[in-house]
């Protein structure tokens, strides 16, 4: 049997004179990139730059859209509602898909960034408006939402591929959410523990939660970082150790 | 013979809580709608409404990408390079394009907006930017650009159609470049002579300049504007001169 | 025994090319001016042009700071935390600060805006974060806080003088909380009601709940706005009913 | 006979996410630290972190306002005018201005930023109205700009002090303007000759333009930068060098 995972990292979080990031590094071991559209970083020459970048490594090229948030990093929570994010999302969907469009590439997915992908993961009404927001600009666009939340049910809902998104660094709840960043527990610190967890969820479709239990959860992508020099190892080494569990690591467009 | 010209009008320059034109009631006079991308005026909100506004008035979408100057309206020359006009542009019409697309609708064309117009018309390395910008995102866009202007010329040299557009209310150059606003006979300010010079350019394919001469012009569209009482009874008083000459108002797409 | 009190509105909402608000007209009725500081709205050309229409109306001139969030116009929640709010709010009220020291004046008070106010009258770290702010800057300047809320209090703690604000048109929870407006009873309609109302705080610092129990309430300052005819009808009459019940009306920072 | 010289650093220049700068370094060696003040660059909550910084490093607190232009690092002219130069400035410096005085410290100086600057320098009725905004704050701040400058005139017009600043790393034209950097000739890169160059303005305050001849210079203060190791290798050795050669480097504020 052959077990497949895509490996998913945002890049292009660049913004006028500043530089964050690793972006070409991390495009060797990566198979989709989530693109920032401009609203939580990025600009037009960022994007541009990213997606031709992206382009090259033949990695798949996502839309990464946030709140309009610049100064919090897309990373504070906002009281928007449902046609405010609909709005938003296709927005920087179209900007995004301009650039993969001149490239001559296609968009091949869409995850949503910080605040609006944990709020869309928990509020119903979030999590369609941005399903219904990446429907209506292009059904062939798949949706990446935390695994079993509603932004994958909403996802399937609108009739659109969704993948599901695993991390490897992250510890998870009884009830299947992440453990808040809050609680101590929050997340795996021993890299080894960390690819072990990645690898079972592969392969036996499970994890662990914190309270012992095994949860059944779906990793059709695991999100990955490499914005430090520690991040660009672990990804260097979830790699390796995928290769050597026979595990193969493919776009989700792909499939 | 029959003579056929474009009305367009700029569109869709509320922004958040802002209200400013009265799209609804210029949408019944003209063919094509310029509608602002969220750089110097327009919102994702107010994107899509103007959007829906504009397809159910029958009227030619158009993308109206501007200088990233919300607070000076796009009105403020800026020292920005042909790349970053590249993609600003890029970015913008794919913005645009995202609601179009969730309206079942095609973008018709693009007119770039204020300052960046108006230095595009004069500089070749920024009309070129904008000109390959376009057909980069979709070949079948048709750009407007000043009559005669540097933006027509990289235009069609980028193999885009093109819409030469003339002003009812501004006075012409011997060189074909509209007087400067700072010149105190830059604007026609009699309704009866503006409708008459226009009627002139339809029909003659000439406008008098500001020295008498004549000057060959080509008016595929006519730019008018809905932002007051006065604007909107000079294009009511427009449409009925086109009426009453047997010029047809057709969108510039539909030819 | 002469009865006091302060009326105040916010001015200075303009933005660029964007006009709201009848500024010149309010000012014939208030006191105190609640002064966009180029946050949720507000430009530095519409601060000095509002700080100079205020003092020439001798009316008492106030920083309106808000979330930084012109699209929602400082009304949509943020997650933020304290130390963003300290440092947010010293930036907005030294801005306004510098144009008031330019005209030759001092500024006489804050009002947080919007969703600033709201989180701040609930939440007391955010609260003490606007009050300890407010104090680094001058400790001379009143801060306004809804009545009996934590800002209020906050004001106190941190050695400043504080203006407790009720509202003529909305009623009041028996916790004296403002009754939400997504409730079907949150507004007081009718004018005539809502004059009495306002009149009753002032004499007899009392107001009745949604549920007829009669509370304690402190009405140093009377939120009006003048944003629309009705608005400013209702300003007038207000004006006018306080001199028929001989309440003076009289900034805050005279008394 | 004793020498004083003032050395000056662009700081604070960090926004949200994005960091930039080694400000906790150059620190250590300059005397007057201009804080950017959230319009090229800086947040607030960077800027009050940063005049926490450099007031414990006992260095002269600026404000250094820019054209709002985050995108553009204030670096793109941009077509302003005097009225909303004097806004901006009267706005950017109050800002500041508020954090040094919740710091219970002084605001030292003003100079303006990247194009703000360089147009200033060139145009007077710019250069008027930033000298202008400066003395409508406070008129015991001290202007900083180019050394010859229209803005170095108009300061001492305004009544200010001011203090000329010199470049170690750039050259001088004939008639006193720096040598533009699309010029091959516009870079010193020797750091020797940079160093001995300085050392020749504050001793015999003169410097050798491109054509070999003397122009008479007054060198009240140097810009330095410490955004790379060979940016603050220089400054090291550039204080070292003044110290050799008894020029005492000391706050213009102290003079």
């Amino acid at each position: 049997m052959t077990y497949t995972v895509d490996l998913n990292s945002d890049l292009g979080e660049s913004f006028g004179h500043y530089t964050i990031g690793q972006d070409e590094k991390v495009l060797g071991y990566i198979t989709s990139a989530n693109i920032a559209c401009g609203y939580h970083a990025g600009d037009p020459n960022v994007m541009r730059r990213t997606v031709g970048l992206a382009h090259h490594h033949g990695v798949g090229l996502g839309a990464h859209p946030g709140l309009p948030d610049l100064l919090g990093f897309g990373r504070r929570n906002m009281a928007v509602d449902p046609d405010e994010v609909y709005n938003m999302v296709v927005y920087q969907i179209g900007a995004l898909q301009a650039f993969t469009a001149s490239e001559g590439e296609r968009l091949q997915h869409v995850k949503p960034h910080g605040a609006l992908f944990n709020m869309a993961g928990r509020d119903k009404g979030l999590a369609q408006a941005i399903a219904e927001a990446t429907a209506a600009v292009d059904r062939e666009l798949i949706l990446f939402g935390l695994a079993g939340s509603e932004l994958v049910s909403a996802g399937r809902d609108a009739g659109l591929s969704v993948a599901e998104e695993v991390f490897a660094d992250r510890t998870y709840q009884p009830d299947g959410t992440l453990t808040p960043r809050t609680h101590s527990d929050a997340v795996v610190r021993d890299p080894e523990e960390a690819v072990s967890r990645v690898i079972r969820m592969v392969k036996e479709k499970k994890v662990k939660a914190v309270d012992g239990t095994d949860l059944p959860i779906r990793p059709d992508t695991v999100c990955v970082h490499g914005d430090s020099p520690q991040a660009l190892a672990f990804v260097q080494h979830l790699s390796k150790a995928f290769r050597d569990h026979g595990i193969q690591v493919k776009r989700v467009g792909e499939r």
